[in-house]
């Protein structure tokens, strides 16, 4: 039974879990559906209900008979590596690989489905809210009056992409940034805007959600921090442990998403309170296992390599 | 409780459903993502587990909390009109309004995630054949030598759109088309290919799944004829019964599938069996209704329009 990981050539964090799983013995095949077709080949049959395939890419053979889980780390678009890539081209190579593979018993991490709806920000709210997270006030808007007035209520507001991309080509990092109550919320009408009451944080917590496994790590901030992703504080992430409701909401909230790994990110304010803020199910881990020594990268490993129920 | 409606402006089968929705006195709210931001708006918050928020567009208002029911049918991508449309504003609207919509009650004529997912033909034959339909051999490949292979095992062989979408801008129809057994499989490794067994039909077969209810219709074909939607073959679609197993297999379909519209398209051999070709979950029905009168859209109508259980 083989392990299937998608992503690109150039990817660290495959590394660390494609080392693990030779580690413990667990065959593999990584595959870059953008070297489809071309470097990449796929052949699959349905024949009087038998279904038969495989996926082949650098000599090494993925049967579909044979598969125990699919790894959707960083995959490349389909066909972006083709002879003579189109848009077309891809739309068609994604709907080949994906459909066939949906036809497979393997387990996923995570299923395409699952994580595209997981990363639309206004549905991730509601289910956080629903899961037991306590989740700072926040308003989806196009009107300049609305931003306004909920600035003015909560007085400390921060404003953020809705779906986590970043404007421009190459794409380039949009911090979360404050917004001061008196700023001007004309731009408001021309995109759909996030606005989220500031949480007064000590602390940023990562939380990397494995399975059933959970990997809880804090930096201390500084006062008036925003963004603890972005710049040099002078701290590090070290490992703290996960509190009993917490765990319990990150599994009621990763049943309902259908995801099986998850990246959540909480502010813990001065009261201790971890205030949800978002959940990326494609979050990086890297950062966190060399500053924390936990072994998520073992744990994606195990969880990938588990034997079939 | 309102229903709304994801469409374009031009949008003719819409509009039949539009009609019977007043005819029967259910308030709806037609509403264009592409208006988003621009001729439409948002607006949406979250405070305290509270989840409240509406959509407006051309004067007319959608409640969040008050949605019955959501009808994709022919949307523009989000922020296609907006005054500075770009790919990023279209992503962020995207987010903004589906994510919104997945916060309510509402049941989806079909759910986003669940189109994706049922478009991909390779999932299609599987989930066909689980359901109980006779389904066509079916090759999917990027190896000429198996397509070839293919071709000779059964003689007369179609190929077909992987993903159902056309290649060219502005897209064109791509009509299956039969495959001589000495064609040059060369171009095979070019693009993931989809070849299946050609079906000797004496009818096509539509059927239209509203929610629990079908409407099969039939138009005799011509001997030879290969792809019934182009051309004029000087038959009519006439209503045709559906069989009871052929219903079971519809109903486990959309049930695996998870959708509650499907216009499933089937070949009828010389001996009366439905081969299984494709279920298409956004397909037209406005063809099928003028030339049949089956109440189609007064079905679909009715299935919006149904007081929430």
């Amino acid at each position: 039974m083989t392990v299937l990981v998608l992503t690109c050539e150039a990817d660290v964090t495959a590394d660390m879990v494609v080392a693990e799983l030779h580690q413990q013995g667990v065959p593999l095949v990584r595959f870059d559906p953008g070297d489809l077709p071309g470097g990449a080949a796929l052949s699959v049959e349905y024949v009087r209900g038998e279904f038969r395939g495989y996926l082949s890419s650098g000599g090494r053979v993925a049967s579909m008979q044979g598969l125990r889980s699919v790894w959707i780390r960083r995959p490349s678009e389909p066909a972006a590596h083709a002879p003579e890539p189109s848009d077309w081209l891809s739309v068609e190579s994604a709907h080949a690989l994906y459909g066939m593979l949906d036809c497979t018993r393997a387990r996923w991490m995570n299923h395409p489905s699952a994580a595209a709806k997981a990363r639309r920000k206004p549905w991730q709210m509601r289910i956080a809210y629903l899961s037991g997270f306590p989740v700072p006030a926040t308003l989806l808007t196009t009107h300049p009056t609305m931003a306004r007035q909920f600035a003015e209520q909560y007085r400390q507001v921060v404003v953020k992409s809705v779906s986590g991309k970043s404007p421009g080509d190459p794409p380039m990092a949009l911090p979360t940034t404050l917004v001061p109550p008196d700023a001007d919320f004309s731009a408001v009408a021309a995109a759909p805007t996030l606005l989220q009451r500031y949480v007064a944080k000590r602390a940023d917590i990562r939380l990397t959600s494995v399975g059933d496994r959970h990997f809880a790590a804090r930096k201390a901030a500084e006062p008036g921090q925003v963004d603890g992703r972005f710049g040099d504080t002078g701290h590090e992430w070290q490992p703290v442990e996960v509190p009993a409701q917490i765990a319990r909401a990150v599994e009621t909230y990763k049943k309902h998403t259908e995801l099986t790994y998850g990246a959540f990110d909480f502010a813990e304010d001065s009261t201790g309170t971890w205030w949800f803020l978002e959940c990326n199910q494609g979050g990086q881990f890297g950062f966190v296992e060399l500053e924390t020594g936990q072994p998520i990268a073992r744990t994606v490993a195990s969880w990938l390599g588990a034997e079939p129920s």
